[in-house]
C-alpha cells in the first residue's frame, strides 16, 4: 500500500475525497499511466487573521485538503512534540500539510530552526525566503536533510526577489531541490509571466501562489481567481503540459477577517478550468 | 441609448460591471458582432431562508447582478406599490430582476395573478409550472401581455413536469413565447441529459437553473457546482453554440441557512468553465 492510500484510509476518506489528493502514485491495478489533475491547496498566509479551528473548517467546507502551513498555526520555535500535535490535529481533519512558509531566513540560525521545524513537521518542502548570502547555506541542508526548498517571488517592492526571474536565477546553478514557489499575482505586478515562467523553469517549479489581480499593474491588490485579467486557463494548460505534481495553492490576500466566500469562490473558478481543460 | 445602458447607468456600475450584464445589443462603434458571453443569474428559490438584505449582500460579494425573484422577496399578493417598491430596492444595490418564479398555478385567477405581478415587476418572464389544464389559457395571456412563460421541470417525483421532455411535449404546439426553464439537476433526475435538452429545444430554452449531483440517481441532492458528476462543460458549449442569451441562474438548494461559500464556489466554476472555453 502506498504512503498516500494509507494516509488517506488513516483520515477516513473516502474514494472519492481521496481522488481530490491527485497524487501520482504507480497504478496499482491497471498498467495505463493516468495525468495527475492538478490539485488545489491553500496558502497558510490566507488564515492569518483567523483561528485555527476556523481554517480547518473552511477548508473542509471548499474541499481542499492541502495545506501550505505558515508559522500564524505553528510557530517556528515551537518544539517537535508541539509540532506533531499540530499536523496530528489537521491529519484528523483529513487535511494533510505538504509545505511550511513562506519562512524568511535572515541568518544561519534561521536556516537551522527552518530545517529542523520542516522535519518535525514531516513535510519535504519549505517555502522561503532566505537572504541571497545564505543561499549556499541553505544549499547544504537541503542536501543534509533532503528538504527542497521552493523560493517565494515578493514583487517589485521586495528587495530580495521581486520576480520569479530573480529567484531562478539565484537558484539555477544550485542543487535541483532548490526551485520557486511562484507565486503568480507577485510576478505579474513584477512584469513577469507566469505562464512562461512555467514554462522556462519547469523542472524548479515546486510550489504554487494563485491569486488574481483586476489589473496588470505593480501596486494592484490581490483578488478572487477569474475576477481579474491573469490567464488562469493558460496557467493550467502549462502545468499540464509540464506535468507539475505540485499543488496550486489558493493565496487569498482580501476580505482576511471573512476569507471563505473568495477562497470558494477561487478554488471553484480554479476547479472549473481544470474541469474544462480535462 | 439601449435600455440595457440606462440601466447600467442608473445604477451606477462600472464599465466593467457592465460587461458582467453580456445582454446582446447593437454595438455603436463597429460593425462587428461579438458573442455575449453567458450569463451567471441567481434563482430565487436559493435565498428561501435568508432576509432579502442578506441576500442582496450576498449577490454583490459574488457579483451577480441578475435575479429570478421568488414570491419569499415578494408575495404574489402583493400590490403595485409594494412590487414597485422591491423592484427598486434591488436596482438601488445594482442587481436587476430578470424574472418571476417558480410560480405555481392551480386555478385561471392565479394564472392571472401571476401575470399581473410580472407586469408590476417590469419583467418580461415568468418561470413557471401552470396546471397543464391551464396551459391554454395561460398562452393566451402570453399573447395579450407579452410576457414569455418557462416551465420549470421538477424531477421524477412531480406529477406535472417531471422531465424537460414532458415540459417540450406540452409547450411545442403552443406560441414561440411558452418555453422552458431548464433546471438541470431535476432533468438529470428524470433521465433528459441536459446539454441534449438544450441543443433540442434551443429556440424554447429560456432560463436555466444550474447546479450538480454528486451521482446520476433519481434521489440524488443538488451540490455544489463542480463537485459533481454533470456535464457543465459540455453545457456551457452548446448554450454558446446556440447563442443563449438567457441567464445561467445557480439555484443553490443545500445549506439553505448560510448559502453564500457554496453560492461561490458555484459562480467560481461556472466562471472558470466559461473563461476556459473562450
Amino acid at each position: 500500500m502506498t504512503s498516500r492510500r494509507k494516509f488517506v484510509q488513516a483520515a477516513g476518506l473516502s474514494a472519492v475525497a481521496a481522488g481530490l489528493w491527485g497524487w501520482k502514485e504507480a497504478d496499482e491495478g491497471s498498467a495505463k499511466p493516468v495525468r495527475a489533475p492538478l490539485v488545489l491547496g491553500i496558502a497558510g498566509y490566507t488564515f492569518t487573521k483567523v483561528p485555527v479551528d476556523t481554517g480547518i473548517s473552511m477548508m473542509k467546507r471548499v474541499g481542499i485538503t492541502e495545506l501550505s502551513i505558515k508559522d500564524v498555526y505553528c510557530p517556528l520555535d515551537s518544539s517537535a512534540e508541539v509540532i506533531h500535535g499540530v499536523v496530528e490535529k489537521f491529519r484528523q481533519n483529513g487535511i494533510h500539510i505538504y509545505a511550511a512558509g513562506v519562512i524568511y531566513m535572515k541568518t544561519e540560525q534561521e536556516v537551522d530552526r527552518a530545517f529542523e521545524y520542516a522535519k518535525a513537521m514531516g513535510v519535504d518542502l519549505i517555502v522561503a525566503a532566505p537572504n541571497p548570502e545564505l543561499l549556499s547555506y541553505t544549499e547544504q541542508k537541503v542536501k543534509g536533510y533532503n528538504i527542497r526548498v521552493a523560493i517565494h517571488n515578493h514583487g517589485p517592492e521586495d528587495k530580495l526577489y521581486p520576480s520569479p526571474v530573480d529567484v531562478y536565477d539565484h537558484i539555477k546553478g544550485l542543487d535541483a531541490r532548490m526551485g520557486l514557489c511562484l507565486d503568480i499575482g507577485h510576478a505579474v505586478r513584477a512584469g513577469a509571466d507566469p505562464v512562461k515562467v512555467v514554462g522556462d523553469y519547469a523542472p524548479r517549479i515546486f510550489d504554487l501562489h494563485i491569486k488574481d489581480l483586476a489589473v496588470v499593474s505593480k501596486v494592484a491588490k490581490p483578488i478572487e481567481l477569474g475576477r481579474g485579467v491573469l490567464d488562469i486557463p493558460g496557467l493550467a494548460r502549462v502545468l499540464n503540459r509540464i506535468g507539475y505534481s505540485g499543488r496550486c495553492s489558493i493565496e487569498h490576500e482580501m476580505d482576511m477577517n471573512d476569507p471563505l466566500p473568495g477562497i470558494a469562490e477561487s478554488a471553484g473558478f480554479f476547479r472549473g478550468v481544470v474541469k474544462t481543460l480535462g
